[in-house]
């Protein structure tokens, strides 16, 4: 590598660009975002044909219902998606790698394979699924956003694995009939609730340019929410597919660690043992998280994956659940949530305020019962949080910039040049952290007594982050995202509506507080159209219960915002 | 707390024996070892009543058929288990808490239950069991073996919790019915393959007093061994429940970490996350293993400890593993195990060596298929659990050893004084030792293209130590018990027979080795009579059907050694 970091990062954003193949290039400067804020639905729209729009904006489900019968082409479906996806790029910058060829042979051979099996070759037959840029794909680079892994395998030059490795989930998708087509863009370190680094620069909010799309899986959902791919895979160490996903009006799952196969993906911190980044899907559809979860697990990724659970897909607490929700149509006592509007510490911004709204009006409209949620300290876990991200002092994250000198983007929530905790005070701080799990654990029980139903709570409902989206360089209050990590609790972001400058307006009385004074960065006509999302947060392990909910919870909100 | 270190251990070690009631201490001193080398069997029982005998020599799942039904009052069980767990004390030093009347005294309440309800409290109603010293029980003390804890909380004087708290395995056997009388003995640390500390002394292996009973959970075995208990929980981070149960000829259970709940029991290195202690049963038969195992799923640990895995007893891979037997009785491609004789390192002792031929020759009578088991490096396993075990540098230790100025035993496997790691590099051992769990489980995988099944092997059997139990102060190896904590595997010992000195001789060309030249220190006439056991071990989360293959196994193994 020559240049400065720059220069080499330049070159990079540049060769992705060329990827693009030139039928499917701009061939107008996208307009400032001070004069066009939104460029989902109508905007994106003008470069697709009507086949194209009908094939990108039917949801996977849809979609493999098709492709896994022939009546859709895998080829057809590709390009489409690699087109929208294309027009994604150029107008949010939210790709890392582009493999369109690639995707388009394999398209071609399983229409092959269609043709002489009449059969599919997996569950996931010829779906497109797009990829943070951790995985490792045959043939194609992995950046994670550092320059300095450029031409490396992680980092490291000359290495044999470069381009030749391929991560355990990626082989599963493969193996499970989907298409593999582009990664997308991740803020370097990954530490960040937005997406900034210095190879494709900023990743912007598809329907409100002047916001982030949050992250660090926002290539994925500003992808998704552009609708350049059906569903992908992201990454949840701190709020890093709930975030993004609430940020871009999208279902985004964090499953509990040990799911889904981490096996081979590459990683920030990777062997920080105490609060496990954990991989899961982002869609526009719930039932597409549930595609996508299902069809890995029915890979056996305990088999392959030393750190995954020998746990596949319990249709069983699917079923239980569905009798739940049918139930609770006539008898008030069956379902009940607990719903946290304020985590002590950070109150959130007034189109958040109104998202929680409409979530308690569509419970009660549905005869659920609603519990105030009151757990332990917040705050506590935010602390713990913080000193286990900071325990190796940012040893992992300066290693990684210092390859090529790059600067570290304002945005990352791990700092530089701290001190290294020692064995004994990491062990320390794991007992402190699951003292206070145990806690939580025996407060989600006391609910019982609470609910009316006999049970504890079946979940409950909070803000993702206390804005939607976010304006550059605002984010700073992770906590209603990160407490989830430090209970390896299962959770999903459900969009909920749209901020309304017109509704929106922040009272009169806001306060200050110790988070930043978050409320004074509220501006009513910056964020109007950004996407509000809230979290579905349910107990460790119940990915099948929290799904089911969140289709059904997710599909009445959407009756009640619109 | 006044006097010497010792003067406080000696202190402690009089009070214990002060609780055994007058009419059940010995009138004799016991013999020396040299005069008396088994204690079990006909020794033990001139101390007792036929129908003391009767009881206690009746296994769990047999005394629970009996008591939950009324044919036998838990009171008369419980006496009879106190009284002959009181004399197995006098002759192997294997308790460190008695508390007899508590037990009689919950044992009647039970029966005044069983009498008014006519059902039994649970499904261990009025079953013994004996708990490690590391499980606080409500008004008793835990010191583990250190004289730093007596009058303490885990070594905190004047700390609330003291005598009041219970842990959490604790409050599910209550709950199941079962009856807590006494907690066994341990080596202060628990970091030794034999037990030994400074308040109760060394404990004996009641087959051969000559010989240790094993460690970590040391006191367990020699009472289970004396059926002094029809069964109990000890802990295995590096081998401790394997290791005493195959020194004592029982069966005892590693399950993979999470299963059963660790929560509110006292450890050494609280908190080091690497590898994990996990708690398992150990008895004298599978069966009660199985019993202990599925009663403590049925109380759903995970809604009660963060670190249990929602995963309940799996009866349907208890029915899949009997059909293999079923149909390996006439199709010789059903089933086919692993067989290790040799770890690459440690040469085994001759009665371990004789162990493995028979076990193999039940094997093909059985009509299985046998493979020779040739892993991934164990020594590159070994040497990464001493990496992990002394990753604090003796920190924890040191600081329970320093509570009294008591002196570390020479059998403890962890050193004081090292220097601590530091985050960057414990990430990197958790990276490491996950490479290492990769490569193991690739390897597993790729055997089913030898076994002839279609499958991977079932299981791999391999020796637990290089020795029958060990002469005191010459366990030099961990290394067959230690890999499978490496890898979170579940496993299971198995009694096979007894070291013979007319059999067991020391072939004349024995080699040294690098791990201590263990050949050097057999000796076939110390040796004699102690008890052979072998290691069964499955994939992680195997539980269920290594409990199914034990039963199995271990009872035709036990027709062919005898």
């Amino acid at each position: 590598m020559t240049g400065t970091w720059r220069d080499q990062g330049e070159a990079k954003r540049q060769s992705i660009l060329k990827l693009i193949p030139s039928k499917w290039q701009l061939k107008d400067p996208v307009l400032p975002a001070t004069e066009l804020r939104d460029v989902t639905g109508d905007h994106i729209r003008q470069f697709l044909t009507a086949r194209e729009i009908e094939i990108t904006e039917t949801d996977a489900v849809d979609i493999v219902s098709r492709t896994t019968t022939g009546v859709w082409s895998s080829l057809e479906v590709t390009e489409a998606f690699c087109h929208r996806a294309a027009l994604a790029h150029q107008l949010v910058s939210c790709l890392h790698e582009i493999f369109f060829d690639a995707a388009i042979e394999d398209a071609k051979q399983k229409d092959e394979y269609f043709a002489k099996h009449k059969a599919p070759m997996g569950p996931l037959h010829g779906l497109p699924v797009s990829l943070k840029d951790q995985f490792h794909v045959k043939g194609i680079e992995t950046t994670m956003g550092y320059v300095g892994w450029i031409n490396t395998f992680e980092g490291k030059p000359n290495d044999p694995r470069y381009k030749t490795e391929e991560s355990e989930l990626v082989r599963e998708l493969r193996s499970l009939g989907a298409v593999l087509y582009c990664k997308t863009s991740v803020p370097s370190t990954l530490m960040a609730g937005e997406t900034i680094n210095n190879i494709i620069g900023y990743t912007w909010n598809p329907k409100n340019r002047l916001l982030s799309c949050g992250g660090s899986s926002g290539g994925e959902a500003a992808l998704i929410a552009l609708r350049g791919s059906p569903g992908g895979f992201g990454t949840d160490i701190g709020g890093s597919v709930r975030i993004p996903s609430a940020f871009c009006g999208l279902y985004g799952l964090r499953p509990s660690a040990g799911r889904i196969p981490y096996q081979g993906a590459a990683n920030s911190m990777d062997g920080q043992g105490t609060i496990l980044s954990v991989i899961g899907p982002l869609a526009p559809t719930a039932r597409s998280l549930t595609l996508l979860f299902k069809a890995v697990l029915q890979q056996k990724p305990w088999l392959h994956d030393p750190l995954a659970f020998e746990l596949p897909w319990r249709d069983d607490i699917v079923e239980d659940t569905k009798a739940l929700i049918a139930r609770s149509q006539t008898d008030p006592s069956t379902l009940c949530f607990g719903l946290m509007r304020y985590d002590g510490s950070c109150p959130v911004h007034p189109p958040i305020a109104r998202g929680l709204d409409i979530v308690e009006r569509t419970l009660q409209r549905l005869g659920c019962r609603v519990i105030e949620w009151k757990p332990p300290s917040h705050s506590e876990a935010v602390e713990l949080a913080r000193r286990i991200f900071d325990m190796d002092g940012g040893f992992d994250l300066k290693h990684h910039l210092d390859l090529s000198g790059e600067t570290k983007a304002a945005q990352v929530i791990v700092s530089e040049g701290g001190t290294e905790l020692k064995a004994s005070e990491i062990a320390a701080l794991n007992v402190t952290k699951r003292e206070f799990q145990k806690k939580y654990i025996d407060y989600w029980s006391s609910t019982a007594e609470l609910t009316g139903t006999g049970r504890p709570v079946d979940a409950f409902l909070c803000p993702a982050a206390p804005h939607a989206a976010v304006i550059p360089a605002q984010y700073k209050y992770v906590g209603y995202s990160v407490f989830v990590n430090l209970l390896d609790y299962t959770s999903i972001s459900l969009p909920v509506t749209f901020a309304d400058q017109k509704i929106d307006v922040r009272p009169a009385d806001a306060q200050g507080d110790d988070t930043g004074n978050i409320q004074w960065d509220y501006d009513a006509e910056t964020y109007h159209g950004a996407p509000v999302g809230i979290q579905l947060v349910g107990r460790r392990f119940s990915e099948e219960k929290m799904l089911t909910l969140a289709e059904y919870l997710g599909g009445e909100i959407a009756q009640d915002a619109n």
